[in-house]
């Protein structure tokens, strides 16, 4: 046999093992000297097998610890394009939507749950922070129960400064403000900024809590197009800000949502001095950032910020669990207003949780935690998308965040993603329809997935539903 | 010996002990029969004597019970007069005063705190509160770090709607809101049915937190004139309403800070009816509804609401505790509105604290637990009451609240609060000038008193104010 068949062989052994589920995405697989020794061939054939399925995406070489199947696995199906959404503001109006779509459907626990963007909860940290929560009721005892005012406890604003020198800042517990949330962070901050008829520049799609949020408060949002990988185009960008009045920018730079994408570090300083020189507040939701699968932090805008422009936005909901309701701010130049503003919406956020989650950050808890939970969000992501590569139309297109647990699928145009929930729905499974992702109708043949609570039985529904697609187009 | 001096001898042993403090309000005195065979007097000679008392107001007849000392001690100083605002509309900034007394002030553990209106400590239900986060978190297991979207938990709408019953109202769990706070629900509320620049009615003198609000939102503020013990006036509520275009109308009905003024039921009514002849809303704050020293629950004005118009809004930070950061709003016909505020704001309430409330008051705890601090708080109030009557100068006048635990001090003319406020701070004594309660600076001789705190050391600080203001006149 030459050794080209057999590296070729080789290689195609592995990936039928890959494709088939042997190998799970994360698993090792065999090291070159055993398979080497197993297949009875040279030590660089093995190399050679490797290194095809290596550039093709499906194993990834880690330092001194051999070779695993990659977390990301590539998809059959391409990646969608680059959104091009119509250029002048508009008002959002999907109330009756989201109210039917994202608030009915997260609370039913008989419908398979690929719809609303929470965390799996069995992978939430919950019975840690609620073991602390105990601990800490304890030593805290009637204070517990009081008011922990604005800006919030030290000691969690003390946590929150230290981690995000990974990326790339050096925040003082004194320039942060602890929120009920993340949404309330983007909330605040957007009533420091703006007033009602003002325009913001959102990503084109954005997510709808982002949107509906924008609509409550009267303010017009200006779609701008953004890749799937990349995050917003820096050119549209430009376009957006020389053309229109704009009072803020809302992006979420790490893994956002729907598409996953991840804005690159230089791309990430590209905006904020082009923001910079318009004297625009970029509002910068971080809240998937520590949910990466690659090896480092990514940094943030924040980091790039030289006249305190940026307002980082982020919480635990993501990277803990949301039930708690603790996220932060760090408002740069608008921390006053955005103080005032959080102390007349209610005070102080609920004093035990801050202080469950100060502890368990203290007591070395989080950094294993979050290892774990990448790990697992990356093998969910690369199942779920390679389930979305079988069961869905050959036409499909389908992100590749590298971080986060949500995917953004692009469907044959022929599929009105409002039908396929509706009937999905009834199938009892729930998915997030792209009309909810944009003020304007651009992506109506588009779904968000969410892989978090990846199972054998979410698997049958992604199949399930690229049979219902089928039927459609 | 004559039965006439008999009886006065006897009024005045019995008030010699309640003054020395071996009767403490609450306390029962000893029966009309055992008196009577202890003195050796006839009944009626006792029952002259110990009606005599109850008339002076140091004692109360309880049904099948006897006799009580009061729980509102009758007090040297007269009654504040109703307030007499400026008329006009005007714009409230005293976020930097608020910032120094309030914020700072209620974090420093080393003041003796009659400032801030925080309940006491010791009284909070926080042991139990969080003796059921333990339970619930075992029960509800992951789900409890889950969110409890908007409207919160239908277990505490419940119980909330229950409890309603008892202030007139006939509320359904599907009016009422879950909030994080009574503040939250305010700041709701005010976002519903008012835009920037619109003008609110409120009393005068109001709490800081709610002229903040209003501050922050951009609104103004129109002070009423508002009697310390029956709250506001019904006609200069008229007349500002025939006179101004007014938004909405803020008030404190049962308790309200700093005054302490509880509404008569027929005000009430009357109020609302007004009200809905000029289709304007009435923001209903009933936090301190629960910490009532009579017989009765007083009202609330939402029960006397035909049109939707009154927005009933409350909170568990006075009668459980603060920390929790649960409340709640009965938005009435403006519900689609306040919820959609409240989703965009902040998502949801804390899971798991509104869950703990919801058991605890399911196991029947809270009834019993609201009689003891309303026993207890009753006791402070009358304590604190005969202290500053003691200590205070004679021209001072002191409100007489039958519920909540905050007193409202006038003092002379030439006393300024704020001179007075940066003295007892010096001396490590926390009080709220008068200042913060109006735009303008009508209550400059005016200063708050938080009476849950009570203790022989706070006695100490009334005494040591009571000399300060002696120096200062």
């Amino acid at each position: 046999m030459a050794e080209t068949y057999k590296y070729e062989k080789i290689a195609n052994d592995i990936l039928h093992l890959i494709e088939s589920g042997a190998f799970r995405p994360g698993n090792q697989i065999p090291s070159v000297r055993e398979t080497s020794r197993q297949r009875n061939v040279s030590i660089s054939t093995v190399m050679q097998a490797y290194y095809l399925l290596e550039a093709q995406g499906w194993i990834e070489a880690r330092q001194r610890s051999g070779f695993y199947v990659s977390t990301t696995l590539p998809s059959e199906l391409p990646e969608p394009e680059i959104s091009s959404p119509v250029t002048d503001p508009i008002q959002v109006s999907m109330r009756d939507l989201i109210s039917r779509v994202a608030l009915r459907d997260s609370r039913n626990p008989n419908l398979i749950p690929l719809g609303a963007a929470q965390p799996n909860p069995e992978l939430s940290a919950t019975t840690q922070i609620n073991r602390m929560m105990t601990s800490v009721s304890r030593k805290m005892g009637h204070q517990s129960g009081m008011y922990d005012y604005v800006p919030g406890t030290r000691k969690l604003r003390a946590q929150i400064a230290q981690r995000t020198l990974a990326t790339g800042c050096s925040i003082s517990p004194d320039d942060i403000l602890i929120t009920s949330g993340c949404g309330e962070a983007i909330n605040l901050c957007l009533r420091a900024v703006c007033k009602p008829g003002d325009t913001v520049i959102v990503e084109s799609p954005s997510s709808f809590d982002a949107l509906l949020c924008l609509d409550v408060l009267g303010l017009q949002t200006l779609e701008v197009p953004t890749h799937p990988r990349d995050g917003i185009s820096i050119s549209a960008l430009k376009f957006a800000l020389e053309h229109n009045t704009i009072s803020a920018c809302l992006l979420g730079t790490n893994f956002n949502n729907p598409l996953g994408s991840c804005i690159p570090d230089e791309s990430k300083r590209a905006i904020v001095e082009i923001l910079s020189e318009h004297d625009i507040p970029l509002i910068e939701n971080d809240i998937f950032g520590e949910i990466y699968f690659e090896d480092h932090r990514p940094s943030v805008a924040k980091a790039y910020d030289q006249k305190g422009l940026v307002m980082l936005c982020s919480s635990f909901s993501k990277s803990l669990a949301p039930g708690y309701r603790i996220g932060w701010v760090v408002p740069g130049r608008y921390q006053e207003s955005v103080e005032w503003l959080k102390y007349t919406t209610n005070l102080a956020a609920p004093t035990l949780c801050a202080q469950a989650i100060a502890e368990f950050m203290i007591s070395g808890g989080y950094d294993p935690y979050l290892r774990r939970i990448r790990r697992e969000y990356a093998n969910r992501m690369a199942a779920m998308s390679q389930a979305v590569g079988r069961y869905f139309p050959s036409e499909s297109r389908l992100t590749r965040p590298s971080g986060g647990y949500l995917l953004w699928v692009q469907l044959p145009e022929t599929v009105d993603s409002l039908k396929l929930y509706t009937l999905a729905f009834k199938a009892g499974i729930a998915i997030t329809p792209g009309y909810l992702f944009s003020a304007t109708e651009q992506f109506s043949n588009f779904i968000r997935l969410n892989a978090a609570n990846w199972s054998e039985d979410v698997e049958r529904a992604i199949a399930y539903l690229g049979n219902i697609i089928a039927n459609m187009m």
